[in-house]
């Protein structure tokens, strides 16, 4: 198996966001697709380590914010990089709250969907959730972004590195150690080792 | 529900391709997303219309060509705009068959994949194919053609219009009519009513 086959496939890039209790909670992921046009009907497919992925999980419903061409390195690494288990990530956010009761986010994003679960596919490591497009509106005219251009644009410049072990290719992460265990998977952004390369 | 939000979400394109008995048959689609690593796993969607669907719903094997920014109109036109029913889509076209029987397209491809359906999921005008990746190799290094790209370059400009009616957005097909019905669904890419737009 080439692995890089994998990389000629294009994605956009979305903060998908829940709500449950008094707790607001969203990720990134790159997997929001159109299945069908009548019914409006999307599907996403959420890695189960993820905190949102539970919460939608248990109250059937979400947003969608499509991440332009505009969004910043910080947006990533607000909704990415660290667990709503941790902290609370509307903290230093410009949000709205839709009639849903859901949030979704306002800068470098350009559309939005809200969603309600029809069906769930348990994939193993993450559920594929399939869901009825119950809104949906333009807010910006920017392009939006594919995972090409952020890995081209907006993800910094790896810097020299100070550290031996592996490096996380989605990330940076770094683990430092002579061997990366098998079944490793990145603390930060949840990627399997096969998304790690050796740094010297 | 606001349309344009749906033009928002980025995808790849692809020809995918199903072998059964003596026919070769393939269409174009833009719903193949990488749905987990751990084990390598697709998902693709496609339309119930499409003779590839009955072919790949009854073999469970198909093999995905990923088009780069050098597919040629041609490509989409040849895979895309007539069906299989009618046509042998292989006369004059340069393919390859691999081990598991199924051809894939070489010009304008730049990596491609095998795939064994696991699962179907039933979404009413389409299915949901998801299939474990049994190979996968590049076999260019082109940039791969998003959905945009294609829109924004590979498309012709639509020329002036000289028949009025209804043209679909997605291919170019013009309805000579008045009023096109609801439920219209376009006979050469079979996107519905609501992807035409109408012209005097």
């Amino acid at each position: 198996m080439d692995n890089t086959a994998f990389f000629k496939l294009s994605y956009g890039l979305f903060v998908v966001t829940a709500h449950e209790g008094d707790k607001d909670n969203g990720c990134i992921t790159n997997t929001v697709v159109q299945q069908t046009i009548t019914p409006n009907r999307i599907s996403v497919t959420i890695n189960k380590n993820n905190y949102t992925h539970d919460m939608i999980k248990r109250t059937g419903v979400f947003n969608v914010s499509v991440l332009s061409e505009k969004a910043k390195f910080e947006t990533f690494k607000h909704w990415g990089f660290q667990s709503g288990k941790d902290v609370d990530k509307t903290v230093g956010i410009t949000y709205f709250r839709l009639e849903n009761g859901v949030i979704y986010i306002v800068d470098g994003v350009n559309a939005v969907m809200c969603a309600k679960v029809e069906q769930e596919v348990d994939l193993g490591t993450h559920t594929m959730f399939i869901a009825e497009v119950t809104d949906a509106f333009s807010t910006e005219e920017d392009s939006s972004a594919t995972y090409a251009f952020y890995h081209k644009n907006i993800k910094p410049a790896p810097q020299p590195a100070k550290k031996k072990g592996w490096i996380c290719t989605v990330c940076g992460y770094i683990y430092e150690g002579e061997v990366l265990p098998e079944d490793f998977i990145c603390p930060t952004c949840k990627h399997p080792a096969s998304d790690f390369k050796r740094i010297e």
